[in-house]
């Protein structure tokens, strides 16, 4: 199965989903990849793959190492092997690896290719489709970076079987995310079908990566509808900063900001109760979380202005509009999120 | 005086050569200077400058702190002020914090605008065209950055009144470096002219940006004719490199750079010695040096590789072909090389 994704300035690119084919590329490569990835797909990924010169750099696992100094040490690899500008970089392993790897690509001697090969289900729906990279710091997530596309992304969902169970929650959320706000037949069929089996799987990654190329190609900056793509992430980027990353998965604190966004399409009747509880049984059938304690809900909105997404130090929030479509806006009220938030708090 | 910069994908902008004019930004506007510059020029400039909201970040002066470190206190100032992607930088000095303030914009949030106002002749005539940003690391000059373009360039030769005489020298290395590869005319001009007078200046500093410019038009991320802008370069890097960047200004280290890549001209029937010496005279008028002692030959050479131009392995050399035209060539014998670097060692 391959997804064509069209981009303007010649940076189009396919998405090959199936078992992992032979690639040879006449180039130094580098593959970036953590320890875990590492221990349970490298040795299969190296039967495939051949280059003029292979090496590879193993960063830590985790959210937690993406910022600069891991950048640092991926361009210092890079330049110890005398990486030219032909070369190429592979992206191994989840999103963060993506991210990272993709950034590193763009800033090395002004930006180089690189590769997705995405392990988890997460970068394979989302990460891989875009072309956003980037690092955390200590003001948020996400805020240094560049657009950088892949000149092509392989996902391999076999590579899924190792997947911990939460880490493929996690991924469902960003499908069920998109199914919310762009496709409602897709949601429907989520309804009906379980994506843990094989070839729903397959069926669930397409449809899903097809959903975002749609978004990303008329809007590869983000000028406009892409913002649509952060449903439920105004929410869960602050839920994901308060746990300080290490309670809740990118995608779980993801479902959670969805169902909060919920609340705010309910209490503005963008959406019925119904729907909205359609799709807090769709995302539980998954054990991804619904729910979430705020300690102190005028500071949890405060959070919201470090966003990169608030403009004029107003919000913009995307909320579901029913199901299968979606409303970009920064003319929330306050006391109108903070309404919502209060259905989330621990008073 | 204006030249405009055409470029594809939206990136075309417009440089102003003239006294500044009254500027006023509907954003958050953060200038990036360094203590020299703001001590001369800052008071100025905000007398002509007006944004939504305006702030200062002060770096320190100096090659050696184009790293990024330094980047990374720029981005902390700008996350502190809460600039958001509509936001502003202004460039605000010489070269390098042209490039560090561009590789800053380029990654803040995955990509600001920017303003230059150049304050020095070499990043009035050099850096203020062409969308390189970055930094250097241990591994050598610019390795490390981005293609970003100004959305305008403001050039105010009268801020050149301040301009130390040896750093005037480096800038007008590069503007001859313009004239000998791309033309004669120009080059003739500078023969008959002292472009230390003020309106001799003006079309000097015209005529290298417009010269420059249509180089950059045809070939912004420099896939072929724009790699001829390194004449001088490649052996200047070098040079710069050994000598630790603190006892040559960049455009100094081009000087002699081009003199070494003459004799390479020379050696192979490309220049003649007439004109070697016209080019020589011609850099003497300024005091820009033309001579160096190379201590160890082979290691001079082996330095070459690293240079980010070196692909396969190969060295990417720029040869003048008499005045007016040059050759871009990995095709270079090393005996030929050391030949001529022997022209120019201790021994």
């Amino acid at each position: 199965m391959t997804v064509k994704i069209n981009l303007p300035h010649n940076n189009s690119y396919e998405i090959f989903i199936d078992k992992l084919n032979e690639l040879y590329f006449d180039t130094k490569v580098v593959i970036v990849t953590n320890p875990t990835v590492s221990g349970f797909h490298l040795e299969y990924l190296k039967t495939k793959l051949s280059a003029k010169e292979l090496s590879v750099v193993t960063i830590p696992d985790g959210e937690k190492y993406k910022h600069m100094e891991t950048i640092e040490s991926i361009l210092e690899h890079c330049f110890e092997k005398r990486l030219d500008r032909k070369s190429l970089l592979i992206a191994f392993g989840g999103g963060v690896i993506g991210d990272m790897t993709g950034f590193a690509a763009s800033i090395y001697q002004r930006g180089i290719d690189f590769v997705q090969i995405p392990t988890t289900l997460l970068s394979q729906v989302d990460a891989s489709v875009g072309g956003k990279t980037g690092i955390n710091n200590k003001f948020g997530k996400n805020l240094v970076g560049a657009f950088h596309q892949p000149i092509a992304v392989h996902i391999d969902p076999s590579m899924l079987q190792t997947l911990p169970k939460r880490e493929f929650g996690a991924g469902v959320a960003e499908i069920v995310k998109m199914a919310v706000t762009f496709n409602k037949d897709f949601f429907e069929w989520l309804e009906q079908n379980d994506i843990r089996e094989e070839e729903n799987l397959r069926i669930a990654i397409a449809k899903s990566v097809e959903t975002k190329a749609n978004v990303v190609s008329q809007d590869e900056k983000e000028h406009g509808i892409r913002a649509a793509l952060n449903y439920g992430h105004t929410f869960g980027h602050v839920i994901e900063n308060e746990t300080n990353y290490n309670t809740y998965l990118h995608g779980e604190a993801v479902g959670i900001g969805m169902m909060m966004a919920n609340a705010a399409s309910v209490k503005l009747g963008l959406m019925s109760s119904d729907e909205e509880l359609r799709v807090k049984q769709l995302l539980e059938k998954y054990d991804i979380p619904t729910t979430y304690k705020i300690k102190d809900i005028e500071d949890f909105y405060e959070h919201f202005f470090l966003d990169k997404k608030s403009l004029d130090n107003k919000i913009k929030f995307i909320l579901a509009r029913g199901i299968g479509d979606c409303l970009i806006t920064n003319e929330l009220k306050k006391e109108d999120v903070i309404d919502v938030l209060k259905g989330f708090s621990c008073d």
